[in-house]
């Protein structure tokens, strides 16, 4: 792992553009590692951003959505378009570019250059997960995939964050009362555009679908409904329907101009993570070190105040 | 509510430093209000400061710690002393600087100008109680009391906090094993110097004081046992104990020089406290504003990337 710097950021950029696959999973490692590394995949990607269409999918661990994400890929095939996938999962065992894990997902699309997975991790460095993925988007946006699907596990409040900031969010769930309350509690109703019941082949399915309706009446979510669609994934049923109401979200959020706005909230969400990042490095920088040691016993024999020396230590004059 | 400026701080100060009590509530409520106030208070009081002893004391809701609190202090006027307590409990009825509750605890020493016990409540600003204790010690240690209690219930990770960065800790249980665990469940434990079962004349006193030391005998805690005393803080029996306890604890830690390292590490902590405090400020102004609009708008135009547009936020430059 080495630094890049802003000439070989964009170079990398340049050959992922022309379709080289190793020069775009090298631009995301780069996120994946966040913090400078970050920035310089982050700034060349930007600006060459076009308007890629962003799904969200989340749900419980074990609901299906790997495999729906899969059949989804296929449709947008069948349109001719290039489709691709983020897939966050902490509980992963492929970390960040794991040729592996992402070949392993790739199955169908292994051979078909218009298909795009990734595994995403992001441990332990400041604004994780709520800062890669827009950056990552970013990066797949400027390299031209009109179609991205991010797709995380709906537990952990990040997680779903980081789905429901999707310009459509789709939101899985099994057969099985407990199912429905689980994504409830998990605070899924409140960001799902569409409702999956997948494994809909299984005993109970059109009792979720009727406890879902049921949930939603009571909610008092602002707008229409969110659609409900049921799909087997592993054969596919529904899965042009699912497609179907993803279009349908995206057309009426494009009509009524809701879009600008969801896009809009996604910056001021990013730029404030990023705010929060950039101060919290700060924070380490300054109560670390002999600096710091310092200050303390200064403070400590009352040669100075601890405001003043916080100013000091923060802005850096001696 | 005003703000108070440096040289009105400095005239607070001198008059408390005088005897004058509504100077000295003034300036603790200019404590509680956190931020500049806080800070003007602080500065003044910083260079004055002697050499106070603080005693933490923490305990469940209900163990007598108040009780416990009147009974020390008529111990230390025995020797002459002035003691000032600080009386911190999120729960309590009675806000910053509320007369009435304050008058309420005095009790015996309402008319004492050698006892001085205030409520402290810090609701919702940076830093909290993390920040206002440490500057309200200041501010009783440079008024003159030699003797500073700060009271705490111990429950909450910042309340046993407080009273665990104090000189000498006080941790107080009530008969019945229980309270042992759950005082050790608590973190109670790990920062006490001296325990007291306190309620000794009730049944199952006994068995408390051999749970307690079951417990710190399994416990790895580096050098010597915490003393276990056992009192009646409503009769005063087992308070002369307690203070031998005390006095014992700080006679050892001053000669061993393990008080220099414990005050260090106060310090550590409040200017960490600090550092964490501004930034987060700084991060509220940085997100709040026709500032930050326009920078989500130029971000989401492609006109400047979310980097360049936080460093901007930041430090200002336009």
């Amino acid at each position: 792992v080495t630094a890049v710097d802003a000439t070989e950021a964009a170079a990398l950029l340049q050959a992922a553009r022309e379709g080289r696959r190793p020069a775009l999973a090298r631009l995301l490692s780069m996120v994946e590692r966040g913090g400078d590394d970050a920035r310089e995949a982050g700034t060349v990607a930007h600006p060459l951003g076009g308007d890629a269409y962003t799904i969200g999918l989340t749900g419980a661990p074990g609901s299906g959505k790997s495999t729906l994400t899969t059949a989804l890929c296929a449709r947008v095939r069948r349109d001719g378009d290039r489709i691709a996938v983020l897939a966050i999962d902490p509980s992963s065992p492929f970390s960040g570019g794991a040729i592996l894990g992402d070949r392993v997902r790739m199955g169908e699309h292994a051979l078909d250059d218009g298909v795009f997975i990734r595994s995403m991790a992001t441990r332990g460095h400041l604004g994780g997960l709520a800062l890669a993925t827009p950056t990552a988007v970013r990066v797949l946006d400027a390299v031209g995939f009109p179609w991205v699907v991010i797709e995380t596990v709906g537990v952990g409040q990040v997680e779903v964050e980081v789905a429901g900031a999707a310009d459509t969010v789709v939101v899985v769930v099994n057969p099985g009362w407990g199912d429905a309350i689980q994504a409830n509690k998990a605070g899924l109703m409140e960001i799902a555009d569409v409702f999956v019941v997948n494994k809909a082949d299984r005993a109970g399915a059109a009792d979720t679908v009727r406890d879902l309706e049921g949930m939603l009446s009571l909610s008092d979510i602002e707008g229409p409904r969110p659609a409900i669609v049921s799909t087997v994934a592993t054969d596919g049923s529904g899965v042009d329907e699912l497609w179907e109401a993803i279009a349908d979200h995206r057309r009426r959020i494009t009509e009524d101009g809701t879009i600008v706005e969801r896009r809009r909230r996604r910056i001021e969400t990013e730029l404030s993570e990023l705010v929060a990042a950039t101060l919290a490095q700060r924070a380490r920088v300054a109560v670390d070190g002999a600096g710091f040691d310092a200050a303390v016993g200064e403070v400590a024999a009352r040669l100075t105040d601890p405001w003043t020396t916080v100013d000091r230590l923060l802005d850096g004059s001696a």
